[in-house]
């Protein structure tokens, strides 16, 4: 995991144990689960939504009476419900905490303010803008970590994205996942998520960008364990071809609108419409973590019958259930 | 129901049902209620008051585990509070999203929003400027949609005004009701509800600003059914006659402080104040939804035992909670 | 009580208690306690802790389908997340209201204001600039006001202080407690609360800062009580001497930061640092209600072995429970 190379505070202290950090199980992304825990947290995810859709609810409210944080410096819509609804569902107290709230560092040190509110809550949903800032969380919080977004991963959209694939084919094993658009937090999760349930991976980014080397080499280790295979090309066409899901996220991420027209340049030939879908399989299934632009995917396949991108938005929530469960309410322990 | 002019989508997908925004009951307005649904409504909220003031508590909590959103494009004291009283009344879990929480329609489609928040929720409270904005919620959510204040309807107000005459009034039929102020959201629900209980509405406003005709013609349907009666005029001392109740609203809405000056000319002789009340039924009783300005009542009158404002803004909380029961848990079914 | 020198408001009205505020305890200050009193709150704050250590939740949940408000006109990282923590705790729906959700005053009366929220809530957590805010809460309110933090008081802090006391200490009575910093809300309520465990008090601030002669007042009958003692003196060295509590607080509060440069250098030799603790107790325990900054404590003191600050930031949370159980959920009844 990454946390364990960070250096360790050498003093000791009467008022805080120093040893909380190496004892508690964190999301940080998807490379730090083994395969069978990847797919439990899946499988448990599954078997929520249809407790839910079933029209039943929990019998018990393992987290009523305690808080779960919500420590987001970026704004969120499907991060922000997906997780408030997770805490109410097994009986929690949300609590949203925005940069208005808590500024991470600026009026006391990311160190105290992560002590604090790791004594009084559960867990802590954390969207933050720096992975080190999911590090620094990682290290002096008492309590479990779920990185609910940071620049280099987003596992919990990738629990949700593999419910989805598994809720619209029947064998995963043998299929092809065609990622056309950036190098992004999304798609460092999704490559090792899809590879583990078996399934092809094929990323077309433009020239210039490229995917992050540690990506690459963890996809080498799923490859040795399940034979899924992992491309990375600079054509759209080729990723396109036969692919049995077709998958973007947005060219310009909040924050960098004044890059667009540079970027809209660089990704020019990379929009997902009908012209590049003749490409891939008859049966595929579009995918995307929204927001959704029209950059990088056009209204016909957006809100065509290959997409699933509602679905799989809603899925954000039993992503979000079953994380809370694995390593809040039962520690890390997975079923 | 308004939502049901409008166009309807003509693409299908697989993702997402078309069909939900019409089996789904919205609470949009009060003409959207019939006589017996509407006083089922209040009769329900005075239940729960009742229960509530008794020192008594739900046995059940058909929401616990459940999102109850707040989409409020506005700021609102008595509305969000009410609101949320009524999500944990019934077990469930409040939550707040206001404008730069969720920009609607900036960084992505209505469409797209409704249809992520409503499918992690179990109803939606809007708060909105436009009835468009309610109108689009209705016609894209799979969940409820509480009209909690657009441009043309305060619903929520409406039930619990008459809740608030119905505890100050043995018998409802033939009082009169005199609103003296502004063509507004609160009137035009008001006098529709009034009327269902057989109340005569007389509406006094300045020369010049007229009551909506959907209103009107609202209105006429009531009084073929009740009796009740609508008199529109731009008197005030008229309108006070006799009144049983006397009802304002501010003159300056939140967002046009800058016409503030031409509002208080055009108002001039609107103030309510122990003048004008003299006209009105010795025991009448003065209500208004707050928050109050000198502008249109004076302390005489807001502060007097004439007025019931307060056990008025209490009475928001069992009104939200009335149709919570109906809409969400009840699915649109009326006790 | 100071709410009781209030004005009276003369006029009567019909719809709303007078007599409210007569009759509901409210918690503004520690002076306000008997000892027993704030010795019982102290105590029932362990036994939350207690249970909740121990990996047990209470059995009933008396604030469910309840909201408990919340009204901050300041940020606050502590307060927010304690109050809402206890809220949760006793099964209650927190809701916050920040200086952007509620402008005390400015669209709407303070008393207006007050009367509504309280109409729907099952009390009121404020954190508030100016004592007269509280002061004007608790004449308005119907239900019980939990000063949070004004700029005289600060009650929460001090139950939390005690109990932090009392877990480091086998003895109470008879300790010296050493307050070096500015003359605050915080040493306010300090200071008695500490007087009434028996604890002598020794307060040092720069010349020209001086204690408020209220709790030089409120003080000497504390020492006629429990023989405690307070010393005001402007000389960091005498008041460390012999120490076993060093406690200090921020020189500069959050909105005066442009006189930062001013105030430092007046509190030039306040800092606590390893220099000065040599003159303490050598089992010292050096306490700070957070946010810390490096002027008033060095890091060699703040994170050494004799730092209780994350346990004592902890403790908030245990603080506001049993203020909540003994204000809220037993009416001022104490255990």
């Amino acid at each position: 995991m990454f946390f364990s190379k960070l250096s360790q505070r050498t003093f000791s202290t009467s008022s805080f144990d120093m040893t909380a950090s190496k004892t508690i199980r964190h999301l940080i992304s998807i490379s730090d689960l083994t395969t069978p825990e990847f797919k439990s947290l899946v499988n448990r995810a599954e078997y929520h939504k249809k407790l839910i859709k079933s029209g039943n609810k929990p019998t018990t409210w393992p987290l009523q009476g305690e808080l779960v944080s919500l420590l987001f410096t970026k704004r969120s819509t499907r991060t922000r419900i997906s997780s408030e609804g997770a805490a109410a569902y097994f009986g929690g107290q949300p609590i949203f905490l925005g940069k208005d709230d808590i500024q991470l560092g600026v009026n006391e040190s990311f160190y105290d303010t992560t002590k604090v509110i790791s004594s009084m809550t559960s867990c802590i949903f954390a969207r933050v803008n720096s992975h080190s800032d999911i590090q620094q969380l990682c290290e002096h919080s008492s309590v479990p970590i779920i990185n609910s977004l940071c620049d280099k991963y987003h596992p919990l959209q990738a629990i949700c994205d593999l419910l989805t694939i598994k809720e619209n084919f029947n064998e995963l094993k043998g299929l092809k996942l065609a990622w056309i658009g950036d190098s992004n937090n999304v798609i460092n999760d999704l490559s090792i998520a899809a590879m583990k349930f078996g399934i092809n991976v094929s990323i077309a980014t433009p020239e210039g960008i490229e995917i992050e080397q540690h990506v690459i080499d963890a996809a080498k280790l799923i490859t040795a364990e399940t034979g899924a295979t992992l491309e990375i090309i600079h054509d759209a066409k080729i990723a396109a071809q036969n692919a049995n899901i077709l998958v973007t996220d947005t060219f310009v991420s909040m924050g960098q609108e004044s890059e667009k027209q540079e970027k809209l340049k660089q990704f020019s030939g990379f929009q997902i419409n009908s012209e590049l879908a003749k490409l891939a399989d008859k049966d595929y299934k579009f995918m995307h973590c929204l927001p959704r632009h029209s950059e990088e995917v056009s209204d016909d396949v957006f809100y065509s019958e290959h997409s699933v991108v509602f679905p799989e938005a809603e899925n954000r929530l039993y992503a979000a259930i079953a994380t809370l469960e694995a390593f809040v309410i039962n520690k890390g322990q997975f079923l």
